[in-house]
């Protein structure tokens, strides 16, 4: 029924993530997509920019500028760091019933100076930061119900977090000796014309980037550091894949007492026992970025390392599905009472 | 209401049809699937096969002798040609009421000789033969709704047959002079190992195969005679391109009178102006692989040649999806009267 | 011996074009590289610019005006079209004595009007070009031995023009039935940051280009002409592949009297027998640009049509080696009597 | 001059390995090669089996049974680990003057019982094994010189011990606390048909393999054990990339007493100072498979950990020819006293 619809916009629906939460949101039958911006774009039907989405009926491209906020029940923003605080601040002001479901980086530090080292530039609304619930939706759950302002993670956070989080809280791993190989596909890098994105520069090879100085690294050493209840730094070392989609963290651990491999994944299995997202795969089964494309699944698989004392968490994600734009859109069910699947229920596409 | 859904058999389950299918009928509201068939991993559950499709509960795999046809109001085959034809009679034998929807090459050929001429093997089922239907369902739906026996056409065959049967009906393109440059991702040439679709062999470069001698240009041949009113030989050159899912074909045409492009144009769109999976694009717009992967969509533009008097129709589509599963889920629709789009709503997964 | 040695120059040397002549250049026996220009990167390292070259001693990259010309016996230009004119005169006239091999766009076309229309600049050397010599290798070594100012051919009318002049000349085929379905790797797109060339958007997929309105379209139909000895207009339709490196053209011909596909390779093989870089392939040997990678190499295979009276051309090569760079250092050895291999004998790349 | 030549024969003229010694050796001025085999390709034209090596002047495959090790003066095995043992010791009996470089795996390991364990089989010529010299040629080049049997190392191996010995064996990091995160293109698993090299199965996605039960472990382990003077065990988790060839080692190492990251750089240029093939980056430049594409390079960069007391060590190339064939000819230069660098001072393929 057309009344029982909540109303979105999408900010920022030129890039990668906002375009693949308008392919989602498309199919979720209580979304009315009733707002889409992108400046540099704006005028331009959406098949006009993403040419993927020619079969569906939606919105032209306007100015943000020139969006009527009180259009969006729900509004999703998919816009660079550093912009989001003013806009969020500007409409949370004018229409503080909207929810609002960032993608961005700019509410997900709680400690606003870190953000302000990380990011290089002063947070502009750390009131508002102070109610952002960080959208990660198998450990906020509860808060995010509530939420007005949803910080949602970045891709390599949720990867991570999905794998460490319960086994760092159950004292199973050494909090002080978390090694993350993380590998992204080239979406991560979004739609923006770069050298490094060149297909013949990221394809048919592979590097690592940002070594020690990523952004997505004080944001998981924030909720490692909850979880263990102490300030953590972990080692965080990217690597550029040549594949569109995907992320896979590879995370050394070591384990305390005597605890095992096994026990690690037992520990995860409970914890993610009813989610419907998150698979803890049995001994032996390789997770892999080919078995989550275009899904919000979740995989995760604990293995021995050789090294005595020490095991191995391997989790793939779609990065722009459950890194970003499926996990905005799991969170805005929760939100709206909807079940958490909803328009989210499409398998993986392999091949 | 579970008494609604209709149950069905996937013959060939381990194949890439096969999965395809599975992962589109599992998200189907009217389909139960009760029987999934694939000898060489009989035992095994489906997702220890494929991965991606572990998030679904699904039957395991057994051996096509082990299938209880009573089980089954739809059976979708996925064998390899020269298999199905006595699967088929076997079926149709003894459960007269089932439906069959074959994506195989063995009842797409009318003339059995020809087919046993291009495919090596005497047709073993030809009075199966003259019920079946061939499945291009945009231009056989009246036939395929009231079938009992579905030959769903090959990849390539709708791709062509989508930008060129409208042309050659009207009589605006000369059918006599139809060169047809064929571009397909790897996936189509099966999942068994072979060298040439390991990665290092078929990525980083491209060739053609099978030129002159591929067994979809017989039944390109058909249906264009077919609109033609007379027989017809065509040129068709496929190559292999580094890709896994997507198949683009640009046709050649001569222009008969004083046809231009336009006017082709103008009549693809007005053929298919009705049709759900169907975008004739406007003038200027080309088609890519990339806007279509993953759906059941099929984009068609019209160029100018330089030679005065000939055009250019270009289509793309994904062939696992409107090339083979999920032409065949739709074909499935038109019978048990479902919505076309039942099941086939998926957005491409861009990028 | 140091003396013997060549001294060139390379403008441009910042795009793929001007870093594979680098590539070359530097293991070439008889070449020092005295200069190389790259204005946005002057100042810099070649091996910051270009990491793969790191283990070459070569010259830090500096602007254009600051290049001192009595530096270099040869000039190599990589620059995009319309820069050239301008340098090549001024070059010209101070330093009569170096030999320029340029491998941009600026003097491909004899006829400076149809430059002037498909470029959109007027031509502002008109009198250099009528003393450019069109360096397509095999078909004017005579020429270009003598050359000051050598044009080399686009990419795609290497590939096109390898197939299809001896075929032409002779009578073979029909030069007004030409269609030419051509498809390259990314490279050719050079290397600045598109979005078209961004991995996630060139990356698993393909589709057409510049239908009827590519750059290279007159060229090819200039030496076709020559050859037929009449205008001739081509169909060329171009085709964005993914893949870094490697072009492969498939020429769709129809044949003049009674000749067959066996004739037209007959004098391929007989017109090419003694070419160092030409292979023409035995009957059902299938060209693929995986084999000719890096190499300057070109292969060339004759197939029979379907349709009688047709026939069908299909060439391969690296659009950056034979396509640019390695004919560039060719032409280079004829004007200086090197062996015409010399610094080209690099075996092609596989897997 | 023709009698200089060196004749060699390769044995497993057949895989990746095999076909990258022959691009390679072809263009060595002091080798003729003499003997091409390949069982399963016995009769066939080398140019039939490998297209990009049509242009050159090859002997035809023959069976191993049929070689005349009389014409080889050195032998390069490219055979499947434990077929060598026998072949080895044959020939070894027969002509014990020829020189046998071996690219399996069958010599690497200095305990034949740990040999047995990896590899699953008995070792056959335990008595050749000790006089075989591990061919990582930085590292044991005066042995290599005089050697009759070298064991060339494994692909990881080699890129994993040029980037630790030096800093193992000078005590600035923990031998007991190497965690190796190592990441390959698909050729490392050769040229067999593997449903898991399927383009479509290893395309656009990555997986970790082989985890924890590697057999270049042991390999890495024996080495790192020498230079630490004692057994050490280390983390080894390969992960195979979607590219064809290249492989790059993310080494997460501990740092012993105050040493730095800055340190480990010095100590390494210091080692590598004066090796043609080795370049140890600036701070902060970072190693890439892209740039040694092809080549016998190896590219070692050295970055800070954000945990304090720990350090990352990366190492890429090209796992074909400093992995395996490349360095093969280097040691074969070695023993055979050309220059290390002859037949090898191609450039990286870039892009």
């Amino acid at each position: 029924m057309e009344n029982s619809k909540v109303k979105i916009g999408v900010l920022g629906a030129s890039g990668y993530t906002g375009s693949d939460l308008v392919r989602l949101a498309a199919r979720h039958p209580n979304i009315e997509i009733s707002v889409l911006t992108a400046n540099a774009h704006a005028g331009k039907p959406m098949a006009q920019v993403f040419p993927h989405l020619g079969h569906s009926l939606l919105p032209d491209l306007i100015k943000i500028d020139d969006a009527d906020w009180g259009q969006m029940d729900a509004v999703f923003c998919g816009l660079p760091h550093g912009t989001t605080q003013d806009i969020t601040r500007s409409l949370t002001d004018s229409h503080p019933d909207a929810k609002i479901i960032d993608m961005s980086a700019d509410f997900r530090l709680r400690n606003t100076k870190t953000y302000g080292e990380w990011y290089g530039i002063e947070h502009r609304a750390t009131e508002l930061q102070t109610k952002a619930i960080y959208g990660l939706t198998e450990h906020y759950r509860d808060e995010i119900k509530n939420a007005g302002l949803v910080a949602c993670p970045g891709c390599y956070p949720t990867a991570v977090l999905m794998a460490l989080l319960p086994v760092v809280s159950s004292g199973l791993v050494d909090a002080g000796d978390l090694v993350i190989d993380a590998k992204s596909g080239v979406s991560g890098a979004g739609r923006a014309a770069k050298e490094a994105t060149h297909f013949c520069e990221s394809g048919e090879g592979l590097s690592p980037y940002a070594i020690g100085s990523h952004r997505h690294a004080p944001e998981i050493e924030q909720e490692i550091s909850v979880a263990a209840g102490s300030d953590v730094v972990v080692n965080f070392t990217p690597h550029l894949i040549p594949m569109s989609r995907g992320e896979l963290c590879t995370c050394y651990v070591r384990l305390t007492g005597q605890a095992t491999a096994n026990d690690l994944r037992t520990a995860l299995a409970e914890r993610y026992r009813d989610e419907p997202f998150v698979r803890v795969l049995e001994s032996g089964v390789i997770p892999a970025t080919q078995h989550v494309r275009g899904s919000n699944h979740v995989l995760i698989g604990v293995f021995e390392d050789r090294i005595s004392g020490r095991a191995i968490i391997i989790s793939a994600l779609d990065n722009l599905v459950k890194g970003s734009a499926g996990q905005a859109l799991q969170n805005f069910n929760l939100i709206f009472g909807y079940a958490e699947t909803t328009g989210l229920e499409q398998l993986p596409l392999f091949p």
